[in-house]
């Protein structure tokens, strides 16, 4: 049990993001949530949907395993030296191949550069693109780790709401029309916390506000493989390639710790990246560079994402016939067709946080949607995670769920 | 052969810090350095000592394999999920415990933040700490690397000569009293590019100028292990801990490719680094943390670390030995207790550059001692590194140098 608590304690502390919005953000919000969340996280009777990580019951452990031997045995002294700013080449030109053959587009090796995960990104493009106070869109509800990295840079923040169509067009519009915003950050597919992708029509319409413009569009893709349901989209770095710095990441296909992601930018981006990158740690972990790439071409990677994704949809699946079964009609949520989050909006005055609190003494937890908005304390929304709960299991806490809402909307 | 040129071609290019100098701070150098260096690292029959990386045949690869199986197979998911920002809490402790062991130094666990590399240490300090045009202090000649992490926040440099002894202390002097530098930096330890230990005299006095102020010092550490003669000298974290920063790293000591390296920081600074830390990517490499301290608990870390020092002490002999053979006896060199290099400083008039161009024409290369100044394009001085060449290629290396420092002081 003790192996138990400090795991599960440990997911929910390890989220991207969750550890600075707890400290910083949200110091307005009752300060006792921390210490419920936490407490949550102990009590192995709380059926949780606060979790925001991959299931490491999916990991290719003994494959990774097999990996790094044939590494260390095979060019171990050259996967333990240092090694170059960009990147392993070999590892930049599967990336580079793969995208021409998942998704016909072209990107030279040379606009690919390897970095501490998606993460690293999107720190180092406020680096090189932020000053104080510019201007940049985020969509809302939006990603806390991409909150957290153009914070630091102190960012204007101009929120652009996401339904389940994407990016409110006629908001962008006027935002666009009045000041000239850096970047937009969005994650166009599956979105963290929402599970939105934007429609092909609503791309467009993003695509062509930005065209001329000098607006960089980040295009944050972690869970673009995860695809369940429905059809790929087309990519805004086909859309508009000039504006759009896409960036990707193994921590969702093969394993978040590695810290394994990349950027790929237009030239005059990435002539502007490479230093600072060696200025920020010389370059991404070499022996990591090499054992994943080994991973991928000595096994089935693409029947591995397979299998992430099947259980996945099914846990979606179940989640979803769960909350129509057991959440009084009104509740609405999104039907993400990939990805790890299920959005979920309760009536207009009922706040998620005395959900919350509600919820957790019936043993069921999830997180409350105020974080993901910019400055926002009371909301009316809720992120669901299914990744990390199998179907039996989330039937049980979607019931205990229903049923404390049916309780609030009774107070 | 190709793999052999590959791999000297590799090692020039991925010096920590060389690109950027390269591509940046040297412009107005010859552009042909950057060709020529590139051209003698691809000639086999050149004697480079112009790298910078630590030797590969003395890393620990079949150690580290073990280490990388053991991991997977009893605790696989937990290393390949994400994990805190802090770091692996095992790998913190040890690292608190073997200050203490080795050091007599009280380092709490909470004031040690797992970083990749030391480098990322520079960034995240000068991330909290530097604003534009803030005024530091940088030891000259110094760590590339430094100097172009704290380039990125556009601070005023006010660089302090360092001479076998340690710092100039009247000029610290000087710039202590007319400035409120936010940070020195420093590796009092066998320095790159210089090999210079500070004294525990010039430590002491120092530290005695800082001890009032609110000036930070960075005590770079990542050679200190790499002792092979004299004693060692207190730690500016003993004599002065609330004003010092120290960084260490496992680059040298275990592999560079890992890209792990801790700061310790007082509580004021620690608390400040966990979110851009955070923002930055998350959290270092969770496998790579697990792999290394699983590595260092089952092997014998000491004498491995005391087979790397046998080898650079006995190449750093060979090196002074054949010095003192074949280099004018007005050639002066420093005498490094410990590292990978060693500085020599020509006769007043004699160009660096020159004598460059000169040598490697006679098939043997170095660093010339310019890109380790602030702002210098024309020195006497240069750097030799003696980790990577055998002593019998040394000794016809240092003989074909000292036969084109002759040719440039007959000329």
């Amino acid at each position: 049990m003790p192996g138990l608590i400090k795991r599960r304690e440990q997911e929910i502390a390890d989220e991207p993001g969750i550890n600075s919005i707890f400290s910083d953000r949200i110091s307005d919000v009752p300060r006792s949530f921390i210490r419920e969340i936490l407490k949550v996280a102990v009590d192995p009777s709380v059926i949780s949907f606060a979790g925001g990580l991959p299931n490491r019951e999916l990991f290719p452990v003994a494959e990774i395993k097999q990996a790094a031997i044939r590494v260390l045995e095979e060019n171990g002294q050259e996967a333990l030296q240092y090694s170059r700013t960009e990147g392993y080449q070999e590892l930049r030109q599967y990336i580079s191949q793969s995208y021409l053959d998942k998704h016909n587009l072209e990107i030279p090796v040379e606009n690919i550069l390897i970095t501490n995960g998606s993460q690293q990104g999107l720190d180092l493009l406020g680096k090189v693109l932020l000053n104080k106070e510019d201007d940049i869109v985020i969509e809302e509800p939006g990603y806390l780790g991409a909150i957290q990295a153009f914070m630091v840079y102190r960012a204007t923040f101009n929120p652009v709401p996401v339904s389940e169509e994407g990016m409110d067009i006629g908001r962008l519009e006027a935002i666009m029309s009045t000041k000239a915003p850096k970047l937009i950050y969005s994650v166009p597919n599956f979105s963290n916390p929402s599970g939105i992708s934007y429609s092909a029509d609503n791309r467009r319409a993003v695509a062509d506000l930005l065209r001329d413009s000098h607006t960089l569009l980040i295009e944050d893709d972690p869970y673009g493989d995860l695809r369940f349901a429905g059809q790929e989209k087309p990519s805004f770095k086909r859309l508009i390639p000039d504006n759009t710095v896409l960036l990707g990441s193994f921590s969702k296909t093969v394993a978040p710790s590695f810290r394994l992601g990349w950027i790929v930018a237009p030239d005059r981006i990435m002539e502007k990246l490479v230093i600072p990158k060696q200025a920020a740690d010389l370059h991404t972990n070499n022996f990591a560079q090499h054992v994943i790439y080994r991973y991928i071409k000595d096994n089935d990677f693409e029947e591995h994402i397979k299998k992430i994704t099947v259980v996945y949809g099914s846990q979606r699946n179940a989640m979803i016939e769960s909350i129509r079964q057991y959440f009084p009609g009104e509740i609405k949520h999104t039907n993400p067709e990939g990805g790890m989050f299920l959005w979920v909006t309760l009536p207009e005055q009922m706040s998620s946080m005395k959900l919350f609190e509600r919820a957790i003494q019936d043993k069921v937890a999830f997180v409350p949607g105020h974080p993901f908005y910019i400055d926002r304390k009371e909301v009316n929304t809720l992120r669901l995670n299914y990744s990390c709960v199998d179907a039996e299991t989330i039937k049980i806490g979607i019931q205990r769920l229903g049923q404390a809402i049916r309780e609030q909307l009774a107070a």
